[in-house]
């Protein structure tokens, strides 16, 4: 048989060859060993207070990583000789809302133990995925402090509609799966939480960093301090980002949007640096709703994320031998 | 204090001396005795096994039907000395979807047994609250039987995902809340519903009319047959109205659109027709979602059933008194 | 190792075990025999006169294809016994138009040479592809007749612009490929033609069904009249649809709108009285541009051209052993 | 100076030697006689009740109607030897509405006493500009008799809101400037106009055909009828077209969109036929609102309107001579 | 009666009890007593140059600011102790656009006479409402200072098109409403005004802050400047916000966007600074188009300003008893 | 004859008789000698890798140029007096896309053959119109020093899609057309171009600043040592801004968006910088896809480009006599 030189898989796209892309890195999972990075996708919105689309932002955030080259001319650092592998999406139940967060605690759970060396990247969905995945991660790695880049606590009771995006950290403060010592929150916005839960955090002794302190203070020397405190008391580290935390005129496809947030310059120098740190394990990404966005713009931003964790990574020295 | 002639209300419209609109005719309704036709919204889509945003729908399609003459002029009926009323919405748990469910079939069945003169207008929503809608009808009302315009059966199965908009009719099937020899099923399209589930209905003796059907028969003729066949073996009748029944060039604004779909003429002379028989005694219409419709045409079209059923109330007799 | 019950592939959807969908019976081909329907796109749009995104219709066909029930309710017909071959796409050359084209045809042309009992669903792409697939298809089945669904007859010289979606026909005609008397154009449109050109399919004989004919002819009778006539004089059919043909309000999604135009429905009918011929033995749909669509309103109507075309070869007694 | 062979104008569009589009009889007038058909654009919406953007569409109307053929394939007619003089725009006031619809009156008046022979075709705007024009139209021609084709009376008090959108032909009436006998409304719509305004119309012996009147009796009939009424009482025929009288989803740009409406091909239908009679002499387009719509689709329904016009004048033996 | 625990007013939102919002301290007012805040919508934008749905901002600005928390956690300042009260809207008149500029004026005025202590926060509407707004507040407040934020003087001649939205401050100079030394406009941008007007400006002694002056100096210092400079020479400082003069990434939704323009951060802060001061005395925001905007970014910009206004008054002592 | 005193051109805008625009100074060309700034527009975008829009950029930022004032009033300097000719478009083959690019070349060699003091401002289209712009104006010019404003080094291979817009520098480096070393790369971003190339400019001496030497050095350092080295080597400087160097919420209308861009501030000052140059003798603006932009936003930043340059010509002593 003649070969069909011109007959390729749908939807391909071009091909350089002389660029290799973040997409020539990602193998879909089958099973084998969790060395190094992995891609966990959480599709779950249904949860949210207001409408939300965020269930799609694992498909979206995921095509535009797979564009972007592996190279960061900023660092010369070349990403191509890792692997990336995605896991695929915990699967969500049509109807019944708790039992899919119970879903994404118990896969991340199994996942680690037996694949210890997982380092995840989970991609949600909306903030309530956080409580079942940090439960997760803190069953596996031991004391676990939390950066968390949002405009919001994320407290609210859990009398008044259950556990939904507006109460992740709650859930995780009352259960004791972290200490509010170890938690530090970044970018919290002013005119969008309310006095109660702003007491209610500093009860907990949660350390809270406002966006006036973000326009004041250098992202570098936030991140040091942070790290400074927690790597003494906590046995591993998670970064949460609500990509609400961004303006809304650089994220603009988030369900919670408004003027006077972080700029994504500042989100990626924290990112990197925090990617460097040996103790940090873990990195979640939440609350994009591509529905409401303009050119997954939001999703894109969400890339350059994972993209600036990886390069900390790699200048941190990770290695996948 | 002299007065201020030229302040009004926020957010007021124009108003012109000659013109009654139906907006005039909805009241607040603030506990008073229901004697006649009352809208009632249940805002879940939650529910949905695509996404969907059909919990908007109540809120436009009470604006769009606030906007329309209360005067049809093809048959000069003026419906301006009926007063409607608005009983507001059904709240919905951010996190419990049955328990969601479970407020609509409480707060009808309440009503109802309070209310008995009630003629519900059930604005959805999507196609979910059917089954907790018709079960509390059927509760206060006694055999009940239902004529349900829409392009799918929706008698999925409910392990695969449990109370969802893909399940309605097989709940009420199932718990014998209605009989299937009660059931009359107009619009159902092609491609759009598997053998099996064809097979459940017919085996159900459930009345199916396809869109072949509805293109090769008069509607009049079609709606004639089946209110003979009801008026017969029930003791009321409930229409319910899929808005995915529609083409979607007419409703582009429905979660499952496509086309080769029913004509909004066809389903007007159908609604107006129903209306007209005294035992038909609730509408209920559901899966229109604002966030994907283009200029809410897709509400436009719900508004015009409504007064369309209104209509045949009114030429069938009904009064308020 | 514990199996992770709920971790899927990435961007799944919900499974329902009553249903079959086309996207079950599509497989993608990996070189084996070919028996029956194979999918092949041909992404090409920079051919076309004005700017045009229907290289990227092959995907959102594909896509709208793959969620459709395969079981007809009105002519209780199930495709569910059948498999569809995903042929992948024809690669095309970013900066060499003409080299694109040349690719279709050669690949059009090899595939048949290996798998005779092809049975091709060529999804564009503009038209200009269709002077290219039917050259391959002729080459490989000998006297070919065509019938064309456009809005437009596509002759236009090729000194203004060379080989693009306005001159298919003309390519066709004046190589030979096609005999005029063996062409039937259904569904021209008033105004969006001009005299010169109607002059020109006149004078090669060309049957010309405008929307005038459209209106006060059945399809059926068109139809029958045209496969007739085809009958005698060739060896194999085929059947273009350009998109156009149908009605703006039915198919926005199309490069040249225009009022005035079919209704779905007809053609649906066209397309499945066509297909249950025995002599028709390819299908293309072109000029479908997701990039100006609504809610990809015309790659569903696309879709549905295509479950048509099923349900006829299915009724015409076309078997997959 | 050597031909730079590839510099053209900019915006040029591809041109084909053997297509004429209608772009190429349109000439922008200066001054000369005007003998035939004269567009004139009124773009006025700041009168509208609701917020429009009617005052984009004699733009818009003018592209769609440049793009397309000359030629009719259904009536075999081709327009390419005539000259469409394009007068442009009135130029509207900033902040004075009554001085704007003072300023069409007073032009179309005075563009008729200089050319007497002038076939005017009015792009507005918004309907208000149908009161000045008619008015001037009216001094020139002596009695004239409409056929307005409107989903609304338009009769609306002149106490509530001023010269609106709404109330033109309260207006033309109230000044005697047509007689009720000599006005026919046409396609009339269900609950979109108050009993006040249907009994105003039936007191002043307007005709008034309903959408019902339109779904049963062929507007073939029903023009028939009217010309027929109309070319015994007056000396001039003056053709209204309020886009809105078609469905939503045909003509999805105009204010006041619903479903319900007519089919484009009986509107065009009418037009042509009316084009036809000798005594009709004026036609105007209204209420397309280019900044709701999608993809210019109401734009090119009004180009289809002119083109049927033009048709109907052909046939009807108009020349230029 | 049994109470029915899951009904509620139609379109009501989520309620956490632990959050205050901006919506629980807006009151609807009844004629009752003014004391401090009140909101008053002029929502005119006939009146504008272009195009122009800033009649619509009224309502998205009150329904952004609703949604919002009481809470500055920036400052750790509470407005939850205060009422807001909603006048409502100025009347617009239909068709006569300076009559309804005059019932801005008289509203104002009237008001004031009534209620001296009245805070007032208008939202435009376009900038003409600024010149009856300006003029009814100088005639109860004596001299009166301005400090506008606008990237254009709108200083135009009255001649070419009537009191329209780019001549408000030509007329508040003419009118000798306010002088030309009381006058500070802040965040003028390069290539969006004449030389013309820019010399008119300086011939009328007003202070102009270029957007290069912004780059260039502190927020703080220019306003502290400006406030030094009035507190000697007015009674009374009115702010007036053209959203335009924001850059258009991140206030899209005005008529007049393009780039260069002030960062949302500086103007906040300069509001906030400004609202400190107990001279400062009114507030107003004009130029948001609703229509043209994105997700109503532009309206939650609006409601920043307010609420930033608002902590300057309460920084500043402010106090309702 | 009276004259017609509310006639005016079809689309005419508001006129203020005090203000000058743009598009007052723009004179259609008609072969007089070129003297000074000439815009001509290369739109073509078939030969993107990705779909591309940008054929449409000549026509929406000579829109958006029109509009803005000849004023400058951060430097106050007005370019009232000088005539910016617009030569119009170079016409694009329908298919035959290197004959395209070919008569740009051509175009650009005649047009400084027969008018060797024109100062281009070429309006892409793509940017591989890059290379035959630059071959044409080097052939004019003598060696030419180039300074590139793009997120890319645009120097991809030429086998795998032929001369694209991943190409330009690529063909100009390898034809020689430009040397290495007379290269100047501003913006280039992070995970946006692969090592190889990065290799490849290095390997030519192409001097490259990253987004990180932006955020790092001032522009104007980065201006001044670019033209000090140039200035020495070169005869003649051309500027070339790819407009997706900007962030993506800045210029939300590239193909190749993405965060972590320039600033338009930093890029307008840059801009003005360089325009004052007298060896700076082009300016070109390319990658500007309308069809996916929002508001036009990134055409008006393409005008404020212009702008900008016109200011530092101005600046720098150019006149027209
Ligand atoms: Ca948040
Ligand atoms: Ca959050
Ligand atoms: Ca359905
Ligand atoms: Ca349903
Ligand atoms: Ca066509
Ligand atoms: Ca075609
Ligand atoms: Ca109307
Ligand atoms: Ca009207
Ligand atoms: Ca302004
Ligand atoms: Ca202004
Ligand atoms: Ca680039
Ligand atoms: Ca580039």
């Amino acid at each position: 048989m003649t070969p069909l030189p011109y007959l390729q898989k749908a939807n391909s796209s071009f091909i350089d060859r002389d660029v290799t892309k973040m997409g020539d890195l990602i193998k879909e999972w089958s099973g084998e060993k969790i060395r190094g990075v992995g891609l966990i996708g959480a599709p779950l919105s249904k949860s949210s207070i207001s409408h939300s689309g965020a269930c799609f932002a694992p498909g979206t955030i995921r095509k535009a990583l797979s564009g972007y080259s592996t190279y960061s001319i900023e660092d010369t650092i070349d990403l191509a000789k890792w692997i990336i592998q995605d896991l695929g999406d915990v699967s969500m139940h049509v109807t019944n809302i708790e039992e899919s967060q119970n879903r994404v605690y118990e896969t991340i759970l199994q996942l680690f133990k037996e694949h210890p060396s997982w380092l995840p990247i989970v991609l949600g969905g909306d903030n309530s995925i956080t409580y079942p995945s940090i439960k997760g991660y803190q069953e596996a790695k031991g004391e676990v402090g939390v950066i968390q880049f949002d405009a919001h606590h994320d407290v609210r009771n859990l009398e008044d509609g259950g556990p939904s995006n507006g109460t992740p950290f709650r859930s995780l403060l009352e259960s004791k799966t972290i200490n509010g010592a170890n938690l530090v929150q970044v970018g919290i916005r002013d005119f969008s939480n309310s006095k109660p839960y702003h007491d209610y955090v500093n009860n907990h002794g949660v350390t809270v960093y406002t966006m006036k302190d973000v326009r004041h203070t250098s992202m570098k020397e936030l991140m040091e301090t942070s790290l400074k405190k927690l790597e003494k008391s906590v046995d591993s580290i998670y970064v949460s980002v609500d990509m609400d935390v961004i303006d809304q005129a650089q994220a603009p496809g988030c369900p919670a949007i408004g003027p006077g947030g972080m700029d994504t310059v500042d989100l990626f120098e924290a990112i990197s640096y925090l990617g460097e740190h040996p103790m940090v394990g873990g990195l979640e990404i939440v609350e994009v709703d591509p529905t409401v966005d303009f050119r997954d713009m939001t999703s894109r931003v969400a890339a350059h994320v994972i993209l600036n964790f990886l390069k900390g990574k790699q200048r941190g020295g990770l290695t996948f031998d």
